[in-house]
């Protein structure tokens, strides 16, 4: 899946990832209107409004991206009806042809990994089938339990040709809490980054790259270059890019010298372009098409980026 | 919910919560067979069996205990329908008077770590209406990222007066990796330790206890005593008895002076009691019975090292 992955990235030229994080508020009213009408102001109503909503995005930007990341928090806070559109839409998404990372950040002691990494990348055996539970094709995941909370992912990865991204730098204000701490003279992320790259080892596909990734945040350009080194098959999954603060000339370090090794994902900055000043003039109905104005803006900014520092 | 959590405790003399971590091994084949009759061999006849098997586990020891803790990995695996099963066993175990922690370990950026909180312990605005998603008393939260992805969930806490369980050193063989490497001469447990009674500070109950708890590994019983005295007012999720290699006479140390203070739990050693030597005369049809004998002898194994060390 890394390779399928990389060669969507060299096909678009664009190693973005749109994260498909609904809130009910970036939601058009008229899709609203529309959801509500059929289920009422209930859950299964919210469902359907994200998940409509969702398909017009997809539809609108699957041409230019190689991936996206739906986020399962925002569809698991509408309980089932919400983890039901969660499940929609990876399978929309993979019909269209885009890699789905599903943004799960789960983590657990050994057996309780092992079904997550079922239920999420591979099949659950039940009598004498198996399922597939949500079939992602990447997954993120948590690393605070070491490498037994690891590796029962990186074993269901090998057997289903799938991948996950480790957190190891996140992009959020408070992540140097624990992540920067130094332990023997070295903070908590690059510790968790050698790990990483250990983990991945024997995991490269025919690109280079392993398909044990990492998350590291565009609103930590320093310690990302860092990490760049630290992990050189590593392909790192950079969120943080554009309303969390990121800038395309932040990023060049997270790439490598074949201008590989890093996925850039926005969400609102994409997903609710439509809301922002700059998009304005698309108005609701045009929602989609002012993402799909965000995800050339975005891929510009990368592109000229990348190109400077050569 | 902390005060009802120990209010539960001290009337059953048990600080016991049960593991609802059904896997299908655990289920007795009669039960599988009813929900396969009417489901087939489906993901949706795996999550009818776990409920039935559920059921009957929780009408078997609803006296003894105050709490159970469903893993909803066990769920997750099996797609929408395990995670409808698991909806369906967090009600009915609170109409059973039981309070329910669930066992999700999430923990994201701020307002994805907000989304998890509003749709496991509180409600989710859709137009004018508010609905509950999967509504447990508590939830466990990985603090890899910081004050920022737990404040969401402290938050939700106040308004819904429920609660939270931080990861701090969890009961795996690898937790050690990260989890105890040395900062400033101290271990990252105890750091987030600390941490974890710094964001509990201000949400004391009336026993003297916050609802801001913490889960450290009965498997790591000298750990438990150094956490004990960095967080006193900080109720204790104690995984790891039985099954994992947890003793009672290894776990005195993870409670106060008051008696008070650590909530045990055991999963597959009570709900998969029937499967043991020490209770196959039980057989599958009283696999629920088996595991409230088992209930009963961890509830004595625990009282008798508690009287021990007065």
């Amino acid at each position: 899946m890394i390779d399928k992955l990389i060669e969507g990235i060299r096909r678009t030229n664009a190693p973005i990832v749109v994260g498909l994080d609904p809130m009910l508020g970036y939601v058009p009213d008229y899709l609203k209107k529309q959801a509500f009408d059929e289920f009422g102001e209930t859950l299964e109503g919210a469902a359907e409004a994200i998940w409509l909503y969702n398909r017009g995005l997809v539809d609108a930007v699957c041409d230019l991206v190689p991936a996206v990341k739906p986020q399962i928090a925002m569809y698991e806070q509408f309980g089932v009806p919400g983890l039901q559109a969660f499940h929609r839409t990876v399978e929309y998404c993979k019909k269209k042809g885009l890699v789905v990372i599903g943004d799960i950040k789960r983590g657990d002691i050994g057996s309780t990994s092992e079904a997550y990494a079922v239920g999420h990348l591979g099949r659950v055996q039940v009598g004498s089938h198996a399922f597939y539970g949500f079939d992602e094709d990447f997954v993120t995941v948590n690393p605070y339990l070491g490498s037994d909370g690891v590796r029962p992912f990186v074993k269901v990865c090998k057997e289903e040709k799938k991948g996950i991204f480790v957190l190891v730098k996140t992009s959020n204000p408070s992540s140097g809490e624990f992540q920067d701490r130094l332990i023997d003279g070295k903070p908590l992320y690059e510790l968790v980054g050698e790990q990483v790259a250990a983990w991945g080892e024997d995991c490269v596909g025919t690109h280079g790259y392993s398909y044990v990734g990492a998350v590291t945040g565009a609103t930590y350009p320093e310690q990302g270059r860092l990490l760049r080194r630290v992990m050189p098959k590593t392909y790192l999954l950079v969120p943080g890019y554009g309303a969390q603060g990121g800038k395309g000339a932040d990023l060049v370090h997270f790439f490598n010298e074949d201008g590989l090794g890093a996925i850039i994902n926005s969400s609102r900055g994409i997903i609710a372009a439509w809301k922002q000043e700059q998009y304005a003039s698309y108005g609701e109905k045009g929602y989609a098409d002012a993402a799909r104005a965000a995800v050339l803006a975005m891929q510009q900014d990368i592109a000229q980026a990348l190109d400077n520092r050569a």
